[in-house]
């Protein structure tokens, strides 16, 4: 069951589209990410305040993925609906659904996890998804 | 068995990163496609030729995801190697590495097909892998 | 006198951010040019029409330029003006002014020519801006 | 007199292009800062190390530009020349030039200040241009 989702309404414009006039694929994934960022603010939260909140240096990308069905071109009004599908005890999974005219063209998810510094080693390292996040988009 | 690679080494510029100063993480999938396209030239192909010579409007995504196992930040040199790893009937796969310091920091991968306009509808429609096609990337 | 001016008012993103957290310069030119497409939506028009009704290519860059007297970051929500503000022979220029807070933080503008395809040397050619082109954004 | 200059040769690849087949202009921005962070880089320099040296945010843009003179498209390769040009008191200009098979395609500026963050009011303030900057690309 979705906890929360968050839809989005917008045009394709000239500068999303390769020289095949529709959208240049990775547009999507940073579609995705305003996507989530648009739900954590219908929380009153931002990828800032999770990092003063938490400690952390953001809620980073584990995994990421998305099937494409149909094209969207310059011009097109599409419709981006995202939602929080799972929690787990690391990570929590977004799923990202783009519609045209009522019908999916993509198919997307985020896994994403609450990223901090590591120990000088350039590396990033999870911490467990906070108990209070988890709630925000848990239904009482 | 990998049938044909190209590596492409590149400096993480200011711009690829987001306010967490790391790689924002649809500009992967930008690059992604620039390895294909590199790869293909390789070939003495691009996607545009592609197109004249079987009619496509190019070889489109059908799939495509990415696992992330360590940052990149401004000013990191990475190396992205591309490869055709599989070819099934109506799609091909092909496989991304990034690799940062010799340590792989994403793993990626993109299933194409090759795309022709539909009939009036505007959907795309896939023609199988042209066989010359997946002969110039399969080792005699 | 501005003929003709669209607002636009959206959000900026993680994604639009530089590693100093605040918009990365060049999307403001992408903006800007979303802002002239909307412009032209407006008056029933688009790029792509543009093109067909003309034989144009579209209607391409000339001379373009930015001011920047604040900054805006992520989170921020900021306004785009966009008005096309004078046409001369065979360009017209648009000014965007973006505001944060009722606040001009960038100043910018593009000028623009309907260009057409030349005798094969790669080259673009620019037509005189036609006439009902300028009459559409010219008050009676 | 040029002071000191960097030149990169690159590959326009697909997702720089628009759907009329040519560079999508905000991308000249794009490869302007590249071409001005791989010319900090020659002195052994870089926008974090000027950030954490003079206590700044870093190097923000004042005012830029571009004329646009011959189109660029997929496959091409382009170089990009990019140098100071000028030093103000409080302000510093890099040229970048682009050609494709020796002709320029493309002139454009950026005007930088040393920018630090303002007293709580989310304005940026310029420093004079630092003595030792200025001498490290100025021919003794």
């Amino acid at each position: 069951m979705p906890l929360m989702d968050n839809r989005w309404t917008f045009t394709v414009e000239w500068g999303d589209c390769d020289a095949a006039g529709i959208v240049f694929y990775p547009n999507y994934f940073r579609w995705f990410d305003a996507g989530f960022q648009k739900l954590l603010r219908l929380k009153g939260l931002s990828q800032r305040q999770l990092g003063a909140r938490y400690g952390i240096v953001g809620t980073g990308l584990v995994d990421c993925g998305a099937r494409f069905k149909g094209p969207a071109a310059f011009g097109d009004e599409i419709e981006l609906l995202t939602r929080i599908e799972r929690f787990e005890e690391m990570t929590f999974t977004i799923a990202h659904t783009v519609t045209r005219k009522g019908r999916v063209i993509v198919d997307g998810f985020e896994k994403r996890a609450f990223l901090k510094a590591g120990d000088g080693d350039g590396r990033l390292k999870a911490l467990p998804v906070p108990d209070d996040f988890r709630a925000l988009f848990t239904p009482a």
